[in-house]
């Protein structure tokens, strides 16, 4: 239990403040910062402090809770209108992030039975405590059903951070490797860097090492001599949106791991609570797959790495089909015979 | 032919000096430096200003023949002990590169004949001017025949630098694009970066733009999805090394996109001088693969991009089996059956 006492927390609620971990640091320096106010926590998100659709999430309903603690009102309608106004103003925060309204959307209705504005204050915080402890749960299920796909010494490879500092904490695709450490399941895990923003390097590499999990860096490229060389096991990743065919959206690079899995004919897993599935959308063709500044790839951290006026092409997800993907893990269970059945299933 | 012109060459005799391609500055300053002297010629090549065996192979001769044009000796002794010492000299500056040591050797055993020691000044200046004519030639040929699997329009990737400025002109598995801007036959060219020490943004990048090239510099993450979304047509790389049975070592990545080549059924190219290949080793599995510093990929440019302590695989070569290659393209044609009597019958 020692070790697991050491997975980081992205956000953590202090009564009169929040406590942030401040990603735009990782992993050079590790600091936490205090959220005094709900100005504080619109820049947070704004620049980038808290990544990770649940992570940000927690955050905006941590920091409308927080406002809300210091109201004066005296009648519902000023406190609701208030309520409003600063919910839009941290809607705004992020105004791509389905989970920030959704987090929000879900204060603003928590108080809609209380009796008294004393009683909504204590609701909206009881509201935002109740979303990240419903996440973590999703987290742990996710993890505890992807580490029974796992044998003690598998060696794992994983892209990207769908980690603990994600989420409310655990993880998806890295929730087996804590729970792992928990466990006394040795696993040997391999993280890609993640070109081009680096999401391996900076955050899973850092998440992981602070667990205790046995992980290893390596570049995208290596992935494949990697699997060969090193008697790579598994793969699994997290998912930014699956279609109702199973079909996944997520970070670019993991399509390319998909096809390297089938090659080697090892499994090739997808870890991703139910809020991240579209059953709105049949298959993977359909989802928008956002192109991103050049610079990511002709700068890093401000330096140039790469001709002046050269053409680049920079797809920052790609989509997975769902032939490829061996499972999919989900809070609820694993999914790996007909998904487009097993996921309206779910939904039905 | 305007567009040819500017195919950039990586070194030229000048008689009393030599103009060297600065690649270390490479892709934000394009700096051509003069060397005076032999401890000029060390310098470039230990501070790997010059880099790609056959560029250092050539630099080193013209750095030989540069040093022996102010030798004041009366005897053919003195001239010869004189020479061999800055044979040996030249030959430390990178102590790996069998292709120095064979173009220094080349230049020494040239002179066994000569009549005089003014004749053996001359010698040495012809027979280094003659290896860059020769390896031109070789990569002329390569480009030829590679540019004979390509049709307009095709879209080709491709990743490290297997360029004109790693060789004496056109490079081996870049020829064929440069050449293409020669014949107007319009091709895409999608360049992997090719971390860890992205000699594709630094180098392909920037060489095939100089040359009129239409490139796209992606991540090697983006390899599989590029191939899916942009159509690519074939993958086409340079080799390291390529044992008798067509097994081909080659920057770290190739595999990977052998790999890919292979699911998205397209054809796989090394484009390879015979100097390549090394008949002594029966198959990949005897080729060493050589572990970097992890530096390579904690750090970019002296900015630290993972966590302290973090374990690191650095592997810089991968071996691609030549079940994967659907072609091996030399100056003498191309093999594309059976490729260890292929090979034997161009060694026999």
């Amino acid at each position: 239990m020692t070790n697991l006492l050491s997975v980081p927390r992205s956000v953590e609620w202090k009564e009169t403040s929040i406590t942030l971990l401040n990603q735009q640091l990782l992993p050079t320096a590790v600091e936490y910062i205090e959220l005094q106010s709900i100005e504080d926590v619109w820049d947070a998100i704004v620049s980038l402090k808290v990544r990770g659709a649940p992570a940000i999430g927690i955050t905006a309903a941590f920091g409308l809770a927080l406002a809300a603690q210091s109201y004066e009102f005296e009648t519902r309608e000023e406190f609701e209108t208030q309520l409003q106004k600063d919910r839009d103003y941290l809607a705004s925060s992020r105004p791509t992030a389905v989970n920030l309204f959704w987090a929000l959307d879900r204060l603003t209705t928590s108080i809609a039975n209380v009796k008294s504005l004393n009683e909504a204050k204590t609701t909206l915080v009881h509201e935002a405590i109740r979303i990240q402890i419903e996440d973590e749960e999703v987290c742990y299920q996710i993890g505890d059903h992807a580490l029974s796909l796992f044998s003690k010494h598998d060696r794992v490879m994983t892209i990207c951070n769908a980690g603990s500092i994600a989420t409310a904490y655990y993880g998806t695709a890295l929730a087996p490797f804590h729970l792992s450490v928990e466990r006394d399941i040795p696993l040997e895990v391999f993280a890609c860097e993640t070109r081009p923003v680096l999401q391996g390097s900076r955050l899973t590499a850092w998440e992981l090492q602070q667990s205790g999990v046995n992980v290893t860096l390596i570049t995208d490229s290596m992935a494949a001599h990697t699997i060969k060389t090193k008697g790579v096991n598994a793969i699994i990743v997290g998912a930014d949106r699956i279609a109702a065919n199973g079909d996944t959206a997520n970070k670019i690079g993991t399509y390319g791991l998909a096809l390297l899995a089938q090659a080697f004919d090892i499994p090739f897993y997808v870890a991703a609570p139910l809020s991240t599935f579209d059953t709105s959308i049949e298959d993977g063709s359909s989802i928008p797959i956002e192109e991103r500044s050049p610079e990511e790839i002709t700068h890093i951290h401000g330096q140039q790495i790469a001709p002046d006026g050269i053409h680049v092409y920079n797809p920052a997800f790609d989509v997975t089909p769902n032939e490829l993907i061996t499972a999919i893990i989900t809070e609820k269970g694993i999914l790996k015979d007909d998904f487009t059945s097993e996921i309206a299933a779910l939904f039905s």
